[in-house]
């Protein structure tokens, strides 16, 4: 009974993530409201806001809870082939149609409030940092990366370029720019004698 | 005759700007308009609107017309010091107080307006990055980067973990942050045997 109950929430929950992606989709992340979530979805707003306690809120776990197992990282022992898999999945999935315009959004939302900031580190970029941070370390331990590779700074370089590629520089984000990147990162800038 | 009529615009030009800029820091960006700039500084809104387009076209331009010479780079022959110089300089002008917060609050409001996008670009951006390659490219002439280093990617490479750092991460950007990367770049992942 208890866990016929708790299947039944974990549908609702459900319902209510794959309502705000397919609504943002059809508004833009301008438009989009926990009003017009919990009315497509037959869900009460209270329900909505118990859980999240904001429109951003929301809208990033459903991209997250929905995508995230598309954003692990392969391990077939070629850390740079892994390298790209993950980040051609990252970019297809959070720079392309139909939901990186949405992202973007977030991600500009996370300037002005701090609740979302805090939920796109906490619940999004930590996390990846983490899964980076493991891979790479498992090939650095296997002598496919420098051991003086600071690790620490694995996420910062491997996608700062990419969000400056997208938000700065305002170019599109393909699959050959993320290829030249890791070609670049990996070779390193000073001459190898 | 002419000459100091066009010295007097480019005074008031200048007053203009410097005005934006003191606004700017003591109201914030959200609250700095064309109408107070043009109240403190004396001149007629349409003097103004006859030059820049918009809030954002103005702010730049008050921004880089006044600090721009800081952001050149030094060419001591060594150009890891002067990858180090000009890069301590940018982040304390641009993530710093006083001027960071309006820097931050451009880079979101060209998320939002073409206009300003593309003046963040013009102006700032793509002279940055051309100086950027200039130096590199004669570092490279001269036997202290990688011949194959992809040079087109350096201001993607060397600014985007900084832009990262500061709106996604959302850490503060330090001197000790900025050597770690230019350090990790240099480097380069893979192992040097």
């Amino acid at each position: 009974m208890t866990d016929k109950r708790s299947g039944r929430a974990a549908d609702r929950t459900e319902a209510i993530m794959r309502t705000t992606l397919e609504l943002g989709q059809e508004l833009g992340y301008a438009k989009l409201s926990i009003e017009a979530v919990a009315a497509r979805a037959g869900a009460g707003k209270h329900t909505i806001y118990r859980r999240w306690p904001s429109k951003g809120a929301l809208f990033l776990d459903s991209l997250l809870s929905l995508h995230t197992p598309d954003l692990d990282y392969p391990d077939t022992g070629d850390v740079v082939a892994d390298l790209r898999t993950q980040i051609h999945a990252a970019v297809d999935l959070l720079s392309g149609p139909p939901l990186g315009p949405l992202y973007q959004a977030l991600v500009v939302e996370a300037q002005h409030d701090p609740q979302v900031a805090a939920a796109l580190n906490e619940r999004f970029i930590t996390p990846q940092a983490d899964k980076t941070v493991a891979r790479l370390k498992s090939a650095r331990d296997q002598g496919q990366l420098s051991p003086d590779f600071d690790l620490d700074l694995a996420m910062a370089i491997l996608s700062g370029p990419l969000y400056y590629q997208f938000l700065i520089a305002r170019e599109p984000l393909t699959h050959a720019y993320v290829d030249r990147v890791v070609e670049a990162l990996l070779l390193g800038m000073r001459p190898r004698h």
